[in-house]
């Protein structure tokens, strides 16, 4: 499952009006889409509304990259600014598309505690009285459906963002950029989750890199750049910022999900144990002799709370934790280090530098 | 699933120089996203390689409408003829991602006799000994996203088609128009399968003009006149016969999925009775006091050779064929009465009246 990210502050990035902009831009996307469905009958209304229900209310993270670049760059004056909202919401449904389809390929009907569009049509076919297997994999087709409207109208918006023609073709390159590597990244965890070996840690982040910060982080960081009009060095720092930041939220999510505070994080700590999830700390373990003792363990469904923490203690004194902490630190410097270059403008370093703390204010 | 359309004469349609330019046009598209998917690793290249398969070697029915409408209007010595490979392209990649999507739906792993990329997934997961549910649903997965990275593909290559900027426009709103339409039909298919109710006739061939006709010839025909520069008498002449002859088409199909020769049409025409497919057939049936006697065999797994020659003779009698037979007659004649229009110039009806034989010729 792609886990959702960090809420933002909102004033601490973007900016609350900005923000409201891309909630707007969204909002008149779905008013459109769904006049326009009726036409189709009151099922594809209806599919419509599940698709805007699974869009919106959430947190805006990738458009609020897009925002605190263009911001950064000092976009506010820019004639580009009126675009800034609809490639914003553009990034919105690409992250809306991808985890629809994602929860398709893991067989995941909620989300977030509640029914996802896979979860709300199989609960329905249900309640018609159709077969177990039937009702999931009729929820399973609806949000085949639904995701690959997500998918085109994403492009979409960026195409009929208003932007200068020059603009527009560099933004479609980007978006070209961001689902060749999710699609990479999403086929790799197809193929390491069902892996008997354990991937190493490069593989593990390679493929978090390709499913989730490409699209999540480098991305739209880049896009809100390009809008800005800033310089290539510039965008080329937004990717290198947006990978470092981006691996660093993957190792956090990592540690959180075996060593977080459950009342703090509002998530297990035990599912990633259970479920076998492919991590940088078990990646780590699991080239250790320690791993031979955590091996009959890691992934078993029936995993008891004592047999978790006695994983967790394994992975402390295999050192896979201090190691996961370590890679972290240095993938923090790292983004910090590409913060300081000098053709990244002061106002543009104090939009970004919020991003950091954001993604490492969920480990404490 | 989405059956396979005719084989058009190549001399007849379209024309064996233009046709060899959209075929040239995709293994560009394949031959570039093949070598960018290295960087990616070897799955990835795999499964590219996958789609590809699934994408060229086909009729190219919906490019040659491209070409049909841009050279019946003269479009020869139009500027914009560099672009009609690429546009002709886009429609059979977009035709790709619909059906791989859709075949995810059916949960077929199967097409043209060989395994589709959901097949060739989930016979490989096999052959490693992953369950045979697990593989089914490793295929299916892997299709989500090949069908994901065809269906961006689509919009991308109308976009990078070289057309002036207004026609580009007009041309990605064709796309938006077939994609908005197709999604619509699928879910309506979805809705209908599962029914208890047989749909009226009207629903039927409502669902297949979203699900199929719409971006199959309506949408590839008005893209042709649009990419020829004629005025939009002719671009809705292009949408209305697009109608008639998509319609003539399913309901052609239907009849022969009932009454077909298998040896002419090389199809069972005892699946769809099998399967309890909704046809225009069976829907003026359902309608009529015959199906009482036929309701118990129509979708019956167990259906032998005598029960569906048994419902056969009584789709006969009740006027089922007779009146199925009519409606296609109807449609062809309005089809025909659109070429006729005084602005469809002489050349754009003598390129677009082998469209009629090629969808008639398969009833004989």
């Amino acid at each position: 499952m792609l886990r959702s990210l960090p809420h933002p502050d909102e004033q601490a990035l973007g900016g609350a009006l900005r923000y409201r902009a891309v909630v707007d831009a969204l909002e008149e996307f779905f008013d459109a889409s769904g006049a326009r469905a009726a036409a189709y009958g009151p099922q594809y209304v209806e599919l419509w509304r599940e698709l805007r229900r699974n869009t919106t209310g959430g947190k805006l993270f990738r458009p609020r990259m897009v925002i605190a670049a263009f911001d950064g760059f000092g976009g506010p004056n820019d004639d580009a600014a009126g675009a800034v909202p609809w490639v914003g919401a553009a990034f919105e449904l690409l992250h809306t598309a991808l985890i629809v389809h994602d929860d398709v390929i893991d067989r995941d009907f909620v989300r977030r505690g509640k029914p996802n569009i896979s979860g709300t049509y199989r609960d329905r076919a249900r309640a018609a009285g159709v077969s177990e297997q039937d009702a999931e994999h009729r929820g399973l087709s609806a949000a085949v459906v639904a995701g690959d409207l997500a998918l085109f109208y994403a492009y979409r918006l960026v195409d009929r963002s208003g932007v200068d023609e020059a603009r527009r073709g560099r933004l479609l390159d980007l978006m070209d950029e961001a689902l060749f590597a999710s699609a990479a990244g999403e086929l790799l965890d197809l193929d390491y989750s069902g892996a008997i070996l354990i991937p190493t840690v490069d593989n593990i982040l390679s493929m978090a890199r390709l499913k989730t910060a490409v699209y999540s982080f480098e991305v739209p960081l880049k896009a809100g750049a390009v809008l800005a009009g800033a310089p290539d060095s510039v965008i080329q720092a937004m990717g290198d910022f947006g990978r470092e930041v981006g691996t660093a939220y993957q190792i956090v999510d990592d540690l959180l999900g075996v060593f977080g505070d459950t009342e703090e994080t509002g998530k297990s700590n035990t599912s990633d144990l259970r479920e076998g999830k492919r991590t940088v700390l078990v990646a780590h373990a699991a080239a250790t002799a320690a791993w031979a003792e955590m091996a009959p363990l890691f992934g078993s469904a029936e995993l008891s709370e004592a047999d978790a923490q006695a994983l967790r203690a394994k992975l402390e004194q295999s050192g896979a934790r201090a190691y996961a902490e370590d890679l972290l630190a240095q993938h923090v410097n790292r983004a910090r280090a590409v913060l300081a270059r000098p053709e990244v403008p002061e106002s543009l370093r104090r939009e970004l530098e919020p991003v950091i703390d954001i993604v490492l204010r969920r480990g404490r």
